[in-house]
């Protein structure tokens, strides 16, 4: 998974089927120290992430399996909202 | 997902199965500011985007989504039409 | 999907079951303007592709699924021999 | 798979369904000389990796499948914790 | 896919379930012209590759497939030993 930040949203009316309803954010993502990486995503979000959050991202075909009976074409979703997180370099 | 802009059409008469009739469109990635981003793909398009739309693009295994019961060999397929997206980059 | 030319060929004798008899070719990424992008990729081809044929190339999991009911280990295929493409990047 | 190096620790109260209890582990890629490349990210870890383990991460849609009868939404898991590795450049 | 050349082994005794007894060579992407790209990854082998074959790589969620009825959390395998590869650049 990736790290990254929510910085704002994203509102789309004509959509593929399945997508109806569900909340897109976009996120930037960042380094561990909260630098910004690449370039943003957009991202679905079913656990209330909202501008600001330190998110954690699931990419790719894993994405569809937070509705596990009706996989749905996402690439990106909101899987955790980060409470801290602790590096420790050494050996 | 990613966003970005329809720029063209793609033609391709010759296909592998399951693809007939499927419009394929030249997508180039975009920044949130609209500025382009890496090179462009070719995405399918089911939802009706034209040239100058801005989208959001799925890639990867989780295309092939569109169509559930008959899965096709794509990795990129237009699933939103931009109306709008706001950036808040505040805490 | 991405844009490719066919600028060979690849054989492999001794292969992962399942592989038997499907041509490799390899594909040079190209931008629409036809310069060359990244480095080229083998990928396989069941439509009759052949050497400075235009093609798209599907990558990753969705490739498998040339062969719906025998999904097999390979992660790029040309699923399009491109006849046109037309660019209009104004809005 | 990649090479990594175990860094950190993530903690993440609110998550998608399915992930409670999932150990998530901060993992730098690196070279097989030892070199970090690219970001870190964050792995999923079943098998008791710690800090200044050298793992094998597994990335993208397979991930899921250490948990195949139940298949949540990660792309990145470690599925072996690294205990020699030998180069040999020669022919 | 991607074509490499094996220039070393992996050995990891602690392993995620299905792993036990896979061979994992470690991999240096090549171009075409034999010169290496990227960083070396690490990718199951089933074929019986040795150090010095250059051989075709299949990643992500694709490489479970060398085991249809038992996919495990792999993301990279080597699918051929290459024994020739033909390059026409001309149209």
């Amino acid at each position: 998974m990736r790290i990254g930040r929510v910085i704002g949203n994203v509102w789309a009316t004509r959509k593929e089927e399945g997508l109806q309803g569900l909340k897109l954010l976009i996120v930037q993502p960042i380094h561990v120290d909260g630098k910004p990486v690449n370039s943003s995503i957009v991202a679905a979000d079913r656990i209330g992430a909202g501008i600001g959050d330190n998110v954690l991202v699931t990419s790719g075909g894993s994405s569809r399996f937070i509705m596990r009976d009706n996989p749905i074409p996402i690439d990106a979703v909101i899987i955790g909202i980060i409470d801290s997180l602790e590096i420790e370099r050494g050996e």
